[in-house]
């Protein structure tokens, strides 16, 4: 039998806390029964929540702290007082002891950043990390990153970002071989910033292992699912993530306005009821909950700050993927090898941010 | 009475040429009777269809080119190849002979801007030229920009960017004062490029006449219409309207497909079908059709190329308005004036380009 994914969980993340956070994680276990978990966070907040769900409590235990980052703390705030106190730092903290397999928190994204850095490092070969998240497409879904994690960066981070994305792609989607573009506006090779146009010789001239490169792709083929992976770096990542949430919501109030307006739009809704909650479903971002910090010494999982259980649950079941079918191994098999300088890196920065990191 | 607006068109501009475009001239002049047409490519196909539609016919002139540039065309080749001679051209030009106080053309938009820079010229005190978009949000519209003219671009840039879309918005919204957002990765101070912080300072601490700078916009702010207009560099401004555009597709599609997956839900369409009328309309991007080239010498809009009749009429009437309300002044009575340095604005690069910029 396999052993079972031990999922570190920052209990006081995210809008709602423990009282989400716990009966979210019991979620998760009901499709995942080998999971152990281990809450971070206030013993006398989680403690009720953790007796009221038997099943969970049995393969749980709780490490009390009163001390919790903040969703509006600075990264550099959090990382000045939570550093070795707070639950998510300590949540990170079990991955990088290997007490867990994993870390999951719903707390603010900048925080939670600086402290995955700094506790996890980059891996060896990573000079940034990245985060990766889910987009739902007219084929099923795809990956797109970096989503925010740092801004900019040259060639060689946008081919290290699709050589992650891909790792990753081979858990989530389960392709073996993912097809990877570059976001860009427009697909003739003249197109671009320096840096995507570098990175798309890169890519062509030496392609990585168990990654199919396609080309760029445009912000209108994000959706339409014609690759497997995105890649972008973090500011334009960031931009298109959230302008898509945005049009998404935008029409579904615009939807629910029009089928609200007179009592003949309202029977025809009640008539469809099943079609609308069918588009609901595919469109709901509970559904892709769950960022991925790629290129750490570990796996943490940025799960949406207002999530509720079952996004929760999804974000939870998105680490023990991680987890259970080794996206770090994954990652590894992929990069070149250390010593093996890919074709053209020799940026003294790249190597010797590289060759500097620590690999703990 | 107003002297009429003199519109210059590129008729074998887009997928369809003149048998959209001349229609669609002739629609805009129903709603705006006050335009008077000059017609660029092969008569003896757009003859005919003048011929059809005789209001139009007796306020237009026709002028015969056999030379039109594809859509697939690069834009260095397109000016090569059609530079005098070319439809588009020939209609731009007559802008900057004052023969037209407008150019439409619905060909390809790097095309199209190759030949306004190399014809009409940046303004005084403007380096690069952007487009701009009417983005439609739940308040009704926004103006976004720049969509993807120029790559990148300084703090100064920027904030060229924000005078002038709030020139245009004045136009298109009537807001005396519109309130102007930089798209950023986040709200707080702290985040983003280094160019967009010092924007945001100069914004601050320089404000520009007739505009109300209310600092930054996330991508899901852009559909809430919480600002009149939202500014960032041609890249990212690329990539989210491209990203809006896939998403609002994707969501057209899925609704279509739960609207038709059975017959209970065929009825309830069929019933609240003006619902549905009344959604569309209000997603529809013929309404927002007609990218505006700013800060150029003389105006010109870019009108989608898969436009249809209705889209080209609107892109018409977008540059009669252009026109009409003196977007070349709004721009200039809101830029600083010339030998007065905006303060901080001492770049040699910006400088020099700015003094050596032509002013025909």
């Amino acid at each position: 039998m396999l052993k079972p994914v031990r999922i570190a969980v920052d209990a006081m993340g995210g809008d709602h806390g423990p009282e989400i956070v716990v009966p979210g994680a019991a979620r998760a276990l009901r499709s995942r029964p080998d999971i152990e978990f281990m809450f971070f966070g206030h013993a006398a907040r989680i403690k009720p929540l953790l007796d009221a769900e038997p099943v969970l409590r049995r393969v749980s235990t709780l490490h009390h702290t009163e001390v919790a980052v903040r969703m509006d703390d600075k990264p550099s705030a959090a990382l000045r007082a939570g550093r070795r106190v707070s639950s998510m730092w300590l949540a990170v903290e079990a991955v990088k002891k290997n007490e867990a397999d994993v870390a999951v928190s719903a707390g603010n994204t900048g925080a939670l950043m600086a402290m995955a850095k700094f506790c996890l490092h980059t891996m060896p070969g990573i000079d940034r990390p990245a985060i990766a998240g889910l987009w739902p497409t007219l084929q099923g879904k795809s990956i797109v990153l970096d989503l925010g994690a740092s801004i900019g960066g040259d060639a060689y981070h946008l081919v290290d970002l699709a050589i992650m994305g891909s790792a990753m792609a081979r858990i989530v989607l389960q392709i073996e071989r993912p097809s990877v573009g570059l976001l860009n506006i427009g697909v003739e090779e003249i197109k671009g910033t320096d840096e995507i146009k570098s990175a798309s010789r890169l890519l062509r001239e030496n392609p990585p292992i168990n990654l199919d490169y396609r080309g760029f792709v445009e912000g209108d083929d994000i959706g339409k699912g014609i690759v497997d992976v995105v890649v972008t770096e973090g500011f334009t990542g960031n931009i298109a993530i959230k302008t898509a949430e945005g049009t998404a919501n935008q029409f579904a109030r615009l939807l629910r306005e029009a089928m609200a307006r007179d009592w003949l739009s309202r029977i025809g809704y009640l008539i469809a009821r099943h079609a609308f909650a069918s588009l609901k479903a595919r469109m709901d971002p509970r559904h892709v909950n769950g960022g991925v910090f790629l290129g750490l010494n570990g796996v943490v999982i940025k799960s949406h700050g207002s999530s509720d259980m079952l996004g929760t649950a999804y974000a939870v079941e998105m680490g023990y993927a991680m987890a259970r079918h080794q996206l770090l191994s994954k990652i590894r098999d992929s990069l070149p090898q250390m010593g093996e300088t890919p074709a053209g890196k020799t940026s003294p920065t790249t190597v010797g941010t590289t060759l500097s990191a620590p690999s703990s």
